[in-house]
């Protein structure tokens, strides 16, 4: 506290992050990072880029990104916008579009920082429960609202709404903003990005954080209708006219073009959940059905926290949320195979 | 225009950057970029951090990175803030701790992303007038507000502020935060960061983008007492946990340990811009005395837009703003001395 400091910093209740711990020999599986490298093409690029060249601004208006991100998705120009990371577009996106005078419909349990931004803006938002089976049910969204946030694959269940679904919400709120936040959806769903033709209060986003293994790069995007893309871009320069370095753009243009790497290491992680799921169900572990490249998982006579504290005894970092409804759950990145069955067997000992 | 913008949206007014021209044979003299590469060391330092380890997120504290910016000013890791670019750094600095009930005071002339800042949080603020001599008084402050920020350098006049007239404000408002805006100062002025250990309300921002030739990385910091830094934490940890990556993070620590490499290329800079000096008023320009990496400049008999437009078609950039009382000048860019030269010689041509 601090009479220096504006009002609205007061209330805040800042998101906390996964711990980035460093300790020889840590299996590292607690904020849903990549067990795989980025492309070799991605390192070669942000190689190069780290030259003489960083004496001079990046170009603002991101055009290289920008048409590597709409050939990706075939789309234009106009309907992309990038940011240093998804949670900057995400803020960005709160700020710009999500702020109406009826409330923001959201998940009561989804990715925590949309809380957050709720509070960094003054934005009042609605949790709209999840069923009893961790699910979102686009039925439960049928009331008055300024705009809809969700995250596909949600967070952190893992769990995926089909597009259908998807769509369903898109044509019952035509004068309303949805959100479909996609940082997980190469693990397996459908991306809504297959909508953006016929939806013009679609917006979807996405990170290069997980599927190309770039968490350390920070490099996020939105696509959707270029009236949206628009208020993003006002908003975006007048914070910060240059959020993506020259080393970031390169490192990402070349990550979004090497979409073999994404397919091959994608599967990998697919494979090993498929794995880790089977061997959890054997311990006696209830695990959601997951399309992420992480599981949610709790077991029926074991205690989530102390679960996750006796595994940070074995060098094993989870990711617990002391959260209602969900604090008897275990949230656990897929990593390599080796780290998959060293979780294993502590479980195993820890359980017997 | 679009129904799905929240309301903030459509009264921005947002920054308007310099242009990033690319064509062949351009002398770029209009966004105050160091002609001189980053440090080897620099360069060194985010070739090695562009790998594997980018699968992983970045420290969110950025201890390595405010432990570097805190060795060079002899502070403690509390009383430093990073963030990426100083543009983010002000955006977050606006947001938490310059919206009072009272009116921000700022030059009527300075860096024009502040009225944006203003406009993207709600702020109301009073431009007080340079004086006659396009000087900051710090009389003219001595009246009711919230907080105060100024650029020391000012942009665009390149002016500097004696160390006695910032501690001087600093002693008139204890219970105003004062932000000083630093973006130029190694090219001449003084840093009030030599005043931090007397006066809490004081805030110094800094950049990497100028005098250590990083524009196209993006890294900013702040120093300020350890109450200041809490609130501008709190802001960031609501908005993006991890702004810096990894390769941004190992660029800047190496950057701000090169001491040696950024006083020499700082040197240059400044003899470079005496000679520059010499030459336009020789040519009968009006240069108004500069400390930072660039002059701002008007002849008694040529209109500044048609000056411009005419450098332009030679190929050479300088900056032009269409503002009230100094839309008669110029800013230049203190480029190599080759690029000097080439101007000079342009503007001879134009003038004769």
């Amino acid at each position: 506290m601090s009479k220096f400091w504006s009002k609205v910093v007061h209330g805040l209740t800042p998101y906390t992050p996964g711990e980035q711990v460093q300790m020889p020999g840590l299996v590292k599986l607690n904020t849903n990072e990549n067990p795989y490298g980025p492309s070799p093409k991605a390192i070669a690029a942000m190689q190069e880029a780290a030259g003489d060249g960083l004496r001079k601004y990046s170009d603002p208006s991101n055009a290289v990104l920008k048409d590597a991100v709409a050939r990706r998705f075939g789309l234009a120009r106009e309907q992309v916008f990038v940011g240093n990371s998804s949670d900057e577009v995400l803020a960005h996106t709160f700020h710009a579009l999500l702020r109406h005078d009826l409330p923001l419909l959201t998940p009561d349990i989804s990715y925590s920082f949309y809380p957050t931004y709720c509070s960094l803006y003054g934005i009042e938002a609605v949790h709209v429960p999840l069923n009893e089976r961790f699910e979102i049910d686009v039925a439960d969204y049928a009331q008055p609202c300024g705009a809809i946030i969700l995250a596909n694959p949600n967070a952190p269940t893992g769990i995926a709404l089909p597009l259908a679904q998807i769509e369903a919400l898109l044509a019952a709120h035509p004068d309303q903003v949805v959100v479909i936040d996609e940082a997980y959806v190469d693990f397996g769903a459908q991306s809504a990005a297959a909508l953006l033709g016929r939806y013009d209060n679609l917006l979807v986003i996405q990170t290069l954080s997980k599927s190309r293994s770039l968490a350390g790069l920070r490099v996020g995007f939105a696509l959707g209708h270029p009236d949206l893309i628009a208020g993003l871009e006002r908003v975006k320069n007048s914070f910060n006219c240059y959020p993506l370095g020259q080393v970031q753009q390169a490192g990402a243009v070349a990550a979004l073009d090497d979409v073999a790497y994404m397919a091959q290491t994608s599967q990998a992680i697919i494979a090993s959940r498929a794995w880790l799921t089977a061997q959890m169900q054997a311990l006696g572990f209830e695990v959601l059905p997951s399309q992420a490249n992480f599981i949610f998982t709790r077991h029926p006579r074991h205690d989530g926290a102390q679960l996750a504290a006796a595994l940070r005894e074995r060098a094993i970092l989870v990711r617990h949320f002391k959260a209602a409804r969900i604090d008897q759950f275990l949230r656990i990145t897929i990593g390599t195979d080796e780290e998959c069955a060293k979780l294993v067997d502590a479980l195993k000992g820890i359980l017997s």
